[in-house]
């Protein structure tokens, strides 16, 4: 089964969908997500609720979003502001040059296209980029490929 | 630190540099990645090298890549070609609305903006998007805010 279209090409992303999260205020943010944090709901575009058959095998899923209000401009940041400098890839900070988020949240329940889960940590309205199980748990359908 | 002005904007995405791997054709690249698997280098853009510094105090980092060569209009899909059909997000393919590999690897070097890891399955030549320490390592710098 197929949309009409890739939804996008090239380097350019689609959105699938958005997250509703408690959040408005970046400042409001935890700075990680845990699976005892509240109930966040993923809102799945309609084109895209079959890609969710056989999901709720998995307890927990990984969630890729895109961090649209962060600068993409910093090579070092000093979170502490103390002076102390680290290296944009040392740190899991929303500002970095391609602001994708990764979180492995708890998946409560599927209905609808809205997947209710926990262990997010961005803002209300953030564009959901992708949804895969948990690697953790996964176990490839294909066959293994010799050699490898 | 900043780079002279954002690397893109909206919802285009920057390559910071590139992947080398030994797989050259999709056939050959194994499943999912493990950390027994063969050394790969991921080579970082110039500009991009000072956003390394501090990463080195991690054994296990997140790589995000872009697997260019995937299609994205698939909604369902049938891995064993058996007529067993998953939905999208139900896999860790990477044919994907927004081709997005996330890989947990272990880092065993930093020289000169050349990292060698060993857990990637991408083709050689893919597209880096991002590298973050390992979510299971990686405490915050800032300080805790109230209520989170």
């Amino acid at each position: 089964m197929t949309v009409a279209a890739a939804p996008a090409d090239g380097d350019r992303l689609a959105f699938i969908g958005r997250i509703r999260t408690p959040w408005t205020d970046r400042r409001d943010c935890p700075r990680q997500g845990s699976t005892d944090g509240p109930e966040c709901r993923l809102i799945v575009d309609d084109v895209w609720i079959p890609a969710l058959a056989g999901l709720d095998d998995y307890a927990t899923i990984e969630v890729l979003y895109w961090l649209d209000r962060a600068r993409r401009d910093l090579v070092t940041q000093s979170p502490r502001g103390d002076g102390t400098v680290y290296g944009t890839f040392a740190l899991r900070s929303p500002v970095r040059p391609n602001p994708i988020g990764t979180s492995i949240v708890r998946l409560d329940r599927i209905e609808r296209g809205i997947l209710t889960v926990r262990g997010l940590d961005c803002l209300d309205g953030t564009p959901l980029l992708d949804i895969k199980p948990d690697r953790a748990l996964f176990i490839p359908k294909a066959p293994p490929k010799s050699g490898v």
